[in-house]
């Protein structure tokens, strides 16, 4: 834990301060005043993070956490967990939609095993860092030991300080783990599991009720408390959320900015936000899914989401449409003439 | 009048057969059924669109359509008329929005100028078909004749059947556009104008009720026939708006999706639509702006927006985003593994 505590000190508030200076300089520009909306908002939102006015974003990168989860156990999934190790060599080949989708904005996927269920064989483009094969069955015990939930976030830390990164999406694999996020979710939002809780990758109305008292049994028996994010993480939820928390609090750590993806990255938000509130400053929230604890999580944390195109898959797949968005934003701030400079008239009425 | 009637006639509906071909090979793919939301039934559309279940789309193309407007002599714009052709110079020179959303997604803009209010020096990149010098002040009097109508249309025609093009998507630039697109849409949607009329490049109250009188005063002096889409085109259009149609036209008649930015690229979509309600299903909308009347007439032609950033500028930025998500969509389709090939197990449950 000490590794943690001392990097989430170093989070400060993004410099609000500079959102005028950008806003000056996005005004400036070719356009009628605010008429590109939310790309504006994002632009001067990248310049805060990184307090700079004209930011770089040429390292684009996408971290895919992957984890297995006891509680599948319980049958909360509509996918088997035999899925989870085969999708990391899916991953490893280019295949996911994660792959596509990083191929076509320019960035980089960074692999990561955190806690499959069984031994990945080491590739390029993959950094094992196991915690253990998959948390415990949280409908019975503790998912993770308190030293597990801290080498998780650890190990996110470390994996981000190694990369070459402007601006980073993350992303998840992990069959099972909706159910962990919905548990954090409603512990962390104190909302009612069944107000959090969906179909993640496809259960049907029973499969989901079921889920509901899974998710309801294990915060009973967890009783996690919602004021310290390390035990609700080590109770009711996975490694690779860790991990996504551990990224995003380097990333705010170093002022970059960090794109969310969907629910189960979201509640790595929330668990980075529960060790300092100041991490959130340094986040885009790239779209939201249609999990429904999503937006509680989205609300709780006040991020206005960009995109809303009925995602539910993870990996960092709206995490890359984010990052794509961002870069738009970024080259509108740096690329386009001023009025001066093209020698257009500026409003006559105001 | 007759190569518009021609064209219009070999516009039919898409192959709405091809859909559940292209649902199968999505649900193929390594990730859950439907998992990516939209982005999925971009995908089936834009098979429908061009009847291939494996469809390329390398000739990105935007088109920025320019005209002037005699209405601005009624105060209607934030903006003096001289900008109109300011910014095709700012196009040309690369300094534009749609420059540089262009460039980010890959994309050739092609800029036209149907009736800027001076002549323009020939450029590269630069389209000169000049129907007028701007419109007449349609409070007046027709905006244009029937010929003039005729011929923005047949120009759009021509524009698109000269390019190379595998998606295309359209926008506008004129100094008091939005004026006739809300007379437009007043118009064909059967709304009243005060629902339909908005700020446009950033009109003050006082100045969006004055420009609702100007409109209301147009419709009632011209009395255009919802019915017959030149008529309305003629009386309260505007030479970049028929431009657009045309482009819509020839893009359905060669089964190409054609991506529709902002309000007065979505005024051309209901007059094009007018001509042969099938032009509509070469349609992708690509975002819904800010202005009110962009929402009455994606209702109208039962359009789903893919994006909601708060845009209201126009020249194609919109489309650039969209043609950019359409590209994401297709490489899912043709790119990513399928369970078989990957070896990934598929769902256990149903």
């Amino acid at each position: 834990m000490r590794r943690i505590n001392e990097l989430v000190k170093t989070i400060s508030p993004a410099d609000l301060k500079i959102l005028q200076d950008a806003q000056d300089k996005l005004d400036n520009l070719t356009k009628p005043r605010g008429s590109l909306g939310k790309l504006e908002v994002l632009a001067g939102r990248i310049c805060a993070i990184t307090a700079n006015l004209n930011p770089r974003l040429e390292h684009k990168v996408i971290f895919t956490v992957v984890a297995d989860h006891g509680v599948t156990e319980e049958g909360v999934s509509a996918y088997p967990k035999e899925v989870t190790a085969q999708m990391i060599y899916n991953f490893l080949r280019g295949g996911a939609a994660i792959n596509v989708l990083a191929e076509h904005i320019g960035a980089r996927v960074v692999v990561v095993d955190l806690g499959a269920a069984t031994d990945i064989k080491p590739a390029k483009g993959l950094i094992i860092k196991k915690i253990n094969y998959g948390t415990r069955n949280m409908s019975k015990a503790a998912a993770m030991t308190k030293e597990e939930a801290a080498k998780s976030v650890t190990a996110g830390i470390e994996i981000f300080e190694k990369e070459p990164v402007d601006i980073a999406g993350i992303g998840e694999m992990g069959i099972g783990n909706t159910t962990a996020a919905s548990a954090i979710t409603a512990c962390m939002t104190k909302s009612k599991v069944a107000l959090v809780t969906g179909a993640g990758a496809g259960l049907d109305e029973q499969g989901v009720e079921h889920k509901i008292e899974v998710i309801e049994k294990s915060l009973a028996i967890n009783n996690p408390d919602r004021s310290d994010a390390m035990d609700v993480l080590a109770k009711v939820g996975g490694f690779e959320i860790g991990g996504m928390a551990g990224i995003i609090l380097a990333a705010a750590s170093q002022k970059k900015p960090i794109v969310i993806d969907g629910f189960i990255s979201a509640s790595a938000a929330l668990v980075a936000c529960g060790l300092n509130p100041n991490a959130r400053d340094y986040m885009i929230a790239s779209h939201c899914s249609v999990e429904p604890g999503h937006r509680a999580i989205l609300d709780y944390l006040g991020l206005d989401p960009l995109l809303d195109l009925g995602l539910r898959l993870g990996e960092g797949t709206g995490s890359a449409l984010g990052i794509n968005l961002a870069e738009a934003a970024i080259r509108i701030l740096n690329q386009m003439a001023t009025f001066k400079s093209a020698q257009v008239s500026e409003r006559v009425t105001y």
